[in-house]
């Protein structure tokens, strides 16, 4: 949607919210909808072209105001990540449309995520546990369940680990910056020896420092074999995997519990809105709801009726898939297809530009939209690059460090981001090092001099 | 505002968005604002009369934009919560302005406000009995904790301790539904006789089921005195302590280690909005914070740098507190305690009627804006009456059990209601009462008829 446009639909959507307030006497107070009515008066799939705005606004008046905000909010919200979930093709268990197991809900943001899935495979885990052996105290339990990540991982998996109050284990990533299958079988196999109890694990796909990708078709089987809970945090990546070609670093999705990406970074959805699917709800809500009669019947709760507040920490919810609704509508899947890849093109436009200059090197493979690089040398020449770039405030960088190097990431994320946006900033940024590297070079070339 | 207003202000909004985008390459990617440059520029608590709409969009444009989202999004966080704290006299260790210990947070719900103070008592906990018997394991002591509320506390407070893995004990209400500190006593010296650890009291101020009051101003000292953490939840009835005349419905806060209200439930601000403060931020962020250095400096977090991430379940932050700086600009203090009052008029309104009507009851005290009542009769017959109401479809009212006797709950909540809705109301539940007794006696009259 260009400005004109916004400015004219934001307009008419005013007036809308106008008129409804004015006129909110009128309308019944309950709908008369039945739980279900949505679904069969949707399309299965999210278009492959653009519909209409006009289109989307008549079907919000005729699909979404007459169920209201219940059940129309939750409805939604099951089509949409049905939707979501075939783009990624994500394997049949994790959708609802045909009334099984698994499901997926929207979170806030993958830390959620993260932290609900780490609850849920603790409930399980302790529920086993016991009922193989009754003697042994839920606390007791909790002493020796042991959770692992990478140690590439995002703090969120730590700060899960310390709420849930159960060890965690960072596996040694591989020189890909990778979580292998033969190092978390080494740290599974040391733990055991020492009887503690394995229970939980976090796959990264596109870790925060440099965008690597933990071995998830090996790791999954290997999870599976020694049943543990496998989750999924693709918090950046995930939105890669509605292209084609990119949908291969997602293989072995099948092996896991639980899966999630934050359409909010990378797939044009306002903030907040993070996407968790799980292939078995009773395990999600058998952490959190209160009712212990539900735990005798697996299948109460699946088929028509979703009661989301069972599936999240807070209770109250917003209706978050009406921005994934107009999204998936106003882009279609090859817009978006096509906005991932302009992303992932402007980030191997500026990888060869980088590798074109000889005082900078490239620091990890350039799969999607970040560059990681810094200038051949020591980190305290590449910290002073990064103040002097930070200080200019042209354009702003966040640092990591991987294993002892500092480097800096460049991440393709804007919007509105074109080519030239992005050889202006490189531009910038060779401009500044110049000045740094001359700079450093001054005082040597004096002190050479007054020695000569 | 009025509806014109709204329509007027609303588009000019849109504009002012999509002027914003179009020039977005004009502005500096960074702020050049010091961490702290907000609040000088601010009045130390919020206007006793309503600001014009257009001073307040040219203080976004004056105050705002050139914080950007940091720290902007921070610092007006910080000064609203103190705003809002003052607005409800609370004790100066909750504020922020001095730079001492405590502050104000906004959370998406109180579910979540209340998990995290058990999380951060669950810490604070464990880390003084390790202090004094370094020998004992985190576990042993998880499984020794306990949590109090009253029996008429929210179920989030159960879902809190069932994630936070401890025991949860309910304490038997009084006549008026209260916790009383005599009651409190008695379970926590059952407990410590059995060698449990008791470690966490929720507070409730207006339940949900009837809106009671938990004796605040006993427990608080019970609580102090046993070194337990004291966290209120007020969620709803906490809008209602901006008017003097209910503020001692809050006496004893002095004692709390934390207090939470929803001013997405009562005070004109659109959900999510949860308000929380805590007496000692140390505390909080010690739960959550993964930097162990933090722990050694305790005042490192006071002062101008505040990192909310530390303070929450996720990472990333929405820009909350514009809600709450608008809503106390356009309605003044003296315009949202006009609001309370106005809802509490009305709910005592309501109240008479009901009395005024032989065949129904008042089932608890009307403090706010809840109106509990029944027939005179079965529960049977109010499930019966309920069901015709919600069936009916004017209005919708949800129902509690309290102690065995099924009630209707009537709320006055929104922001549009006038006496004349409640009266409507109220003429159609007496025309459906009637209409039911009418039915309820026939059968009766009909089989007396057959005798005879």
């Amino acid at each position: 949607m260009n400005s004109s446009e916004f400015r004219r639909r934001g307009k008419e959507m005013v007036e809308y919210v106008a008129d409804y307030l004015e006129d909110i006497e009128k309308r019944q107070v309950y709908p008369s909808v039945q739980p279900g009515y949505l679904r069969p008066l949707m399309p299965s799939c999210a278009p492959q072209e653009p519909d209409t705005y006009e289109d989307i606004i008549k079907d919000v008046e005729k699909l979404i105001m007459p169920g209201a905000a219940s059940p129309a909010c939750t409805e939604l919200e099951m089509v949409m990540m049905d939707w979501l979930g075939k783009m990624l093709q994500l394997p049949e268990a994790f959708l609802m449309e045909k009334g099984g197991e698994g499901g997926g809900v929207i979170q806030g943001s993958a830390s959620e995520s993260t932290l609900i899935s780490l609850l849920a495979a603790r409930t399980k885990a302790v529920r086993r546990l016991q009922a193989a052996s009754p003697e042994m105290a839920e606390a007791a339990i909790h002493d020796k369940l042991v959770a692992y990540c990478s140690d590439q991982a995002h703090s969120s998996v730590e700060r899960a680990s310390l709420i849930g109050g159960v060890r965690l284990k960072a596996v040694p990533s591989d020189d890909k910056f990778a979580m292998t299958a033969s190092a978390l079988q080494e740290a599974l196999g040391k733990d055991k020896a020492a009887g503690l109890i394995p229970f939980f694990v976090v796959v990264t796909l596109g870790t925060t420092s440099c965008c690597s990708f933990d071995r998830l078709s090996e790791v999954g089987p290997l999870c599976n074999k020694e049943d543990l809970w496998l989750h999924i945090d693709a918090a950046y990546a995930g939105s890669a995997f509605i292209c084609p070609e990119f949908r291969h670093l997602l293989n072995g999705v099948e092996f896991a519990d639980s899966f999630n990406f934050n359409p909010h970074k990378w797939l044009l959805v306002n903030f907040d809105c993070s996407a968790m699917w799980v292939k078995s709800r009773a395990d999600l809500t058998g952490a959190f709801k209160l009712d212990p009669v539900y735990l005798k019947h697996r299948h109460q709760d699946s088929g028509l009726i979703t009661d989301y507040r069972h599936w999240q920490l807070p209770l109250g919810r917003r209706f978050r898939s009406l921005k994934l609704w107009f999204v998936f509508r106003m882009y279609g899947v090859t817009g978006l297809q096509a906005y991932i890849r302009k992303h992932v093109g402007l980030a191997r436009e500026l990888e060869s530009a980088v590798r074109q200059d000889p005082r900078f090197e490239i620091c990890a493979e350039v799969v999607l939209g970040l560059v990681c690089f810094r200038l051949k040398g020591s980190n305290k020449l590449n910290e002073a690059l990064l103040e002097k770039i930070n200080t200019a405030k042209k354009i702003h960088l966040v640092p990591c460090r991987l294993r002892d190097q500092f480097l800096l990431r460049f991440a393709i994320c804007s919007r509105v981001v074109e080519s030239s946006h992005v050889h202006l900033a490189w531009e910038h940024i060779r401009g500044l090092a110049t000045d740094l590297l001359r700079a450093e070079a001054e005082p040597k070339a004096a002190a050479a001099e007054i020695k000569n």
